[in-house]
């Protein structure tokens, strides 16, 4: 049983509400919480003023068992969100003196001067737990009400200190508040729609209790998620095989292109290096997108060779090899010229396989035979050369077209391996 | 005089609540309203459950005088934004003939089928204004309780769908809720922190009433926000010009690299247009970036011609010409290399502009010599080669030192233009 049910998650911050920047820790923690299997039931904002802040708290320890805090634990007067917690749980402030010495480190390591305020920091409530920052001077906090089974954990702003923190010290305290074990697989699957998928799944999704399935539409692609709980984590990812092995044998299971395997580029560099074999691409309509998320995934330099941006005509003659006959007779947007730029790269650069991209981003360069949204991917390797035809709706904007092209170009390049 | 002081944000979506989608409605809703001046002190993600949708509605409408909620407008029977709306403002629901033929329309027009479940759209509560959706089938609303002086909007939660919505028709209706007009201007600086810009800008960030002056860090540069409000937007932006002009004059003014521009991308790409001139680029450790974010610029056509990436050593021989001694000499990551990559891709391609980037990345690859976050960019124009050093923090990461380093190669071939 698990002695959380559901949490709060609550954001201290005024460049949130001014909107400098997205909150990407509330869907982190709602995430993470997700995996936990612990509900969600609000996400707040608010900023660093007192009345309001102590309101939200209040609201918050209200509603849930759990309430996650971020942002606030900065060393200037503003911060008050260990002040208010503290308050709120009826806690004193102490110093603690092995805080201090851990940012006074802090500062040293960095070559920075430690100002008094950053003394703020260091401030304790009686009887909290104290979360190690390894990426800042802020401590985290837990602050426990075991009477009224209510639970407070504090933790930075920053997205880097906030995700290692959780990572290495919540995730295994809330771990510890259940006697039973949740685990998560996601199948990644590709060419299908979520909605297509969802009817296939359609019973799965409605009858699993344990585990349970759920789709997901995610940049451009469908993910599921299936989800058990058990005695232990291995025995919770046994069941959840059980399932996987089910949705392999449906309709669902010929777009499965791996299961949690990150991405779709993750997968292909894997993919590479188990294969011991290396890629090249040319680029036009994604203008570096496919090399940039190759790049993303560290360690790429295995199999990852380079690439060429061919934007302007010239450049697919000169860095991808395409001949002037072929551009003149059938255009850059083309078959032909998708295969002969990544042909041209691969041979360029000595490669296993060469993948490339060129199509009609918009919003403008559409025509009648050639709508907005038209794009070839080209393939090349030892045993020949291939392509594949995308017909994306034009009512969608240049980003969404370059980031499937790029997917595209990705999953052609794995599944051809 | 502006009826309205504070507004709250109020995003309805389980996709939220799980994480599977970060709030960017909120940010943006936010951003715009800081620019009209109404101040928001919360913003609140609920799920299409109806008692704490109600609560979260009732709540929201007590301390703001204006709520702006987007998702649940959906045409299935989990979406009850509509009712709970109209519940609270006691009027009926009321099917909308001239709504439901552009659902009818909308779904012609995408060759989909429409479906019984999709008519609950054009149920609109007495009395409320209607927003038009050109991006999908749920129009907007707003309700106005002119006793109270409450006003709520609701908008669909698809990001696309919202912010069409809000430029075309809520914008112009909250303009409309005030006898005077705000104005902004955004100063682009790089090169200097946050801290910094603060200190020297700390007298006007204080004093500044009308103008305000207010900086904030985004994405690995900073930004100056000026806002004035004036009888007209014109008067408006004269007085913010003239703090711009002050801020040109002050020890910031040279980190200034433009106004308005958007990004340093969309102001290089507008800049190369200004002086007719072409521009390539060889990349290594951005792998790619620095092409994706000129291609991000819609119409870069005119002055980006292509590049290469050559993350291999062998890559950088073949397709940007550096010499293999050089290689040997120096290394990969130098000032010479930087400025061969940078040549090279120039003289390959014929453009008016090389720029290049090589470094590393992390997080393996260091040296004492070269640590994570060492960077050469080079750059080639027909009056020479030259280049700059970066030393970022080791502690930052791959995705951060990337970033960051094709920001540099960007701001570097428009400082030098």
């Amino acid at each position: 049983m698990n002695n959380i049910k559901c949490a709060e998650i609550l954001c201290v911050g005024t460049e949130l509400l001014l909107g400098d920047i997205v909150n990407t820790n509330a869907a982190y923690l709602s995430r993470k919480l997700a995996e936990l299997g612990i509900a969600v039931y609000h996400q707040t904002v608010v900023g660093d003023n007192p009345t309001r802040l102590k309101a939200a708290f209040t609201s918050a320890l209200e509603h849930a068992d759990l309430v996650i805090v971020t942002g606030g634990l900065g060393p200037t007067c503003d911060d008050i969100t260990r002040e208010t917690a503290a308050e709120l749980f009826g806690r004193e402030l102490v110093l603690h003196e092995d805080i201090l010495l851990q940012i006074e480190g802090y500062f040293k390591a960095t070559c920075r001067n430690m100002t008094e305020n950053n003394k703020r920091q260091a401030m304790v409530p009686v009887g909290a737990k104290i979360l190690y920052n390894d990426r800042g001077t802020a401590p985290g906090l837990i602050l426990e009400d075991e009477a009224e089974g209510k639970r407070m954990v504090l933790m930075p702003g920053v997205p880097k200190e906030m995700t290692a923190m959780y990572e290495l010290s919540v995730l295994p305290y809330l771990k510890a508040q259940s006697d039973s074990a949740i685990a998560s697989r996601n199948i990644h699957l590709f060419g299908i729609g979520e909605s297509a998928a969802e009817t296939i799944l359609r019973k799965m999704m409605d009858e699993g209790v344990n585990p349970t399935v759920a789709p997901y539409a995610k940049e451009g692609e469908v993910r599921i998620r299936v989800t058990a709980r058990a005695e232990n984590e291995e025995a919770a990812l046994a069941l959840c095989d059980g399932t996987v092995e089910e949705i392999r044998k449906t309709e669902v299971g010929q777009y499965i292109y791996g299961v949690d395997v990150g991405s779709v580029e993750a997968a292909l560099v894997a993919a590479l290096r188990a294969a011991g074999k290396t890629i090249a691409c040319a680029e036009s309509c994604t203008g570096g997108l496919v090399a940039k998320r190759i790049v993303d995934i560290s360690g790429c330099s295995d199999v990852f060779l380079g690439g060429a941006v061919t934007y302007a005509n010239s450049a697919k003659e000169k860095l991808a090899g395409v001949s002037h006959e072929t551009l003149e007779a059938h255009g850059a947007v083309s078959e032909e010229t998708a295969m002969e730029m990544a042909r041209g790269v691969r041979l360029a650069l000595g490669a296993d396989v060469g993948v490339s991209t060129t199509g009609v981003a918009g919003p403008g360069g559409g025509t009648p035979e050639k709508p907005v949204g038209t794009v070839f991917i080209g393939l090349s390797a030892e045993g020949g050369d291939t392509f594949k035809k995308l017909s994306l709706s034009s009512m969608r904007d240049r980003d969404y077209i370059r980031f499937v092209s790029a997917s595209n170009a990705l999953h052609f390049a794995l599944k051809n391996l």
